[in-house]
C-alpha cells in the first residue's frame, strides 16, 4: 500500500495511527461528546453487516451524515439510558494507508470490541473491519467516511454506544 | 530487537508490517486464491501446539512446503465446501524484526482469531503466535517460512480455512 | 500526541513499541524471570479495576513497588504452583505515545488476554488498559508505573501470571 521506505510516508502513517487511535480511547473511556470531532462535516459513519456490505445492499444498521446527527446520537444515548450500564474496549490492528488523489486517504483496519457489563461478565460484542475515508484538507486528519463492516448480523438491538 | 532510532529501520519496519497485515485482510476478505503469493517457493508454512513446539516434537497440525501445497489446499476447500459456513476475523499485535544475515529477517507477532458464524454466533476460534522467517531477496517480501503455534491443541478438525 | 511528522519521534515510537511488544511476548512465552527487568527499580505495578480507578479509590487488586516485590511474586507463583496450568497471549493496540519533561514519556494502550487451560479450553481473561510512566534515563526504556486498568472486576481469584 504505503510506497515502501519513503520517509513521509512513515511519519503519515505514525499520525493516522495515533489519530485513529485517539478515536478508540475517545469511545472506550467515554468521552463520547469528544467522538463527533473525529469526523468532517459533513460525514458518512455506516454500521453494516459484511453480507449487505458483500450484496452491496445500502442498508445499515446505523448511520450519519453529519456531526450533527452524530451528536444527537450521543445526547440522546446520555439521556435515555435505559440499557444495561456496560463498556467497550476495543483492539484495532492491520492498519493499512492508500494515498488517494487530493489528499486524501483510504484506509482500512481489523476491529474486535469486548463488551464488559456492570456485573463484570466480558464478551465478544463485534468484530469486523473499518473502511475509512480521511481528509488532510484542514491539517489535522478528520473521518469523511467510516464504514463499519461487522462479521456477524446479530447484535442490531444492542447497539448503543458507537463502535 | 530493531537498533533502536535507524531511519531505514523504522522504514523496513514499515514495509513489513503492512505486507503482514495485507496476509491477514487477504484471509478475513476471502481472497484466499491470493494467499499462495505470500510465500517464497519453496516455503514452509506448518501449523502446530504449543505443547509440541516447546518439547521439540516436529508433529504439525498442517504443513505445507510449496506454494503449490497452499494452492491445492485452497483448492480442495474451495471444492469440498462441507463445512458450515464461516469467517474469520484477525488481530495482529507485538510484532518484532530481527535482522539476519543474507537479507533475510526473523519476525514475530501475536494472532487472535475470531470465526463468525453464518447465523451470526461469534467466538475466539485461535490464539498463538506467529513465528516467521521472511526474505526481501526479490525486492518485496516473501515469506520463506511461517510456524503458526497455536495455544491450544482443540482445534484440528475444524481447520479449514489457514491462519 | 506525538508531534506529527517528526523523525524522532517515529524513531522513538518504534523504540518504545518493540520494548512494550519485548514485555507481552516475557508474559506470554512463560520467561517469567525476566518480566521484573522491564521495570525501573523503585516503581509502581498495580493492577485496579476501572470502577476504583475512576472513583479515584487507591485500592488495587495487586501492586508491587520495587523490582524485588516483582521477584518475589514470580518466585512464590513458581514455588506455590497451586493453580491449573495455563497460558496467556496478549493482544496489545492503540498506543499513544506522549513526551513529558525530564526525558519520561507518559503511554497509554488497551490490552486483551485469552486465557488457555490445559484441556484446550480458551476465554477472554482480562482486557482494559495499560496506563504506563516510562524513563529513558538509563539509555534503554524502563517502565517506572505500569497501572493496569481493568474493564471487569470478576478476576481477583485467578489473578496468578501478571498481566
Amino acid at each position: 500500500m504505503i510506497v515502501a521506505g519513503a520517509q513521509d510516508d512513515a511519519a503519515l502513517f505514525r499520525r493516522i495511527d495515533d489519530f485513529l487511535a485517539g478515536y478508540v480511547h475517545c469511545i472506550d473511556d467515554d468521552r463520547l461528546e469528544e467522538w463527533p470531532d473525529f469526523f468532517a462535516d459533513p460525514c458518512l459513519y455506516k454500521i453494516i453487516s459484511r453480507e449487505n456490505h458483500e450484496r452491496g445492499l445500502p442498508v445499515g444498521i446505523m448511520q450519519c451524515d453529519s456531526r450533527g446527527m452524530l451528536k444527537d446520537r450521543i445526547a440522546s444515548m446520555r439521556k435515555a439510558n435505559v440499557f444495561a450500564p456496560h463498556t467497550y474496549r476495543h483492539q484495532v490492528s492491520g492498519l493499512q494507508i492508500e494515498r488517494r488523489p487530493e489528499g486524501k486517504l483510504a484506509c482500512r483496519s481489523n476491529f474486535l470490541v469486548v463488551r464488559t457489563m456492570a456485573d463484570g461478565d466480558m464478551a465478544i460484542f463485534a468484530t469486523g473491519r473499518y473502511l475509512d475515508r480521511l481528509t488532510l484538507e484542514s491539517g489535522a486528519p478528520l473521518i469523511e467516511e467510516r464504514l463499519v463492516v461487522l462479521e456477524s448480523r446479530r447484535i442490531e438491538t444492542l447497539l448503543v454506544i458507537p463502535i
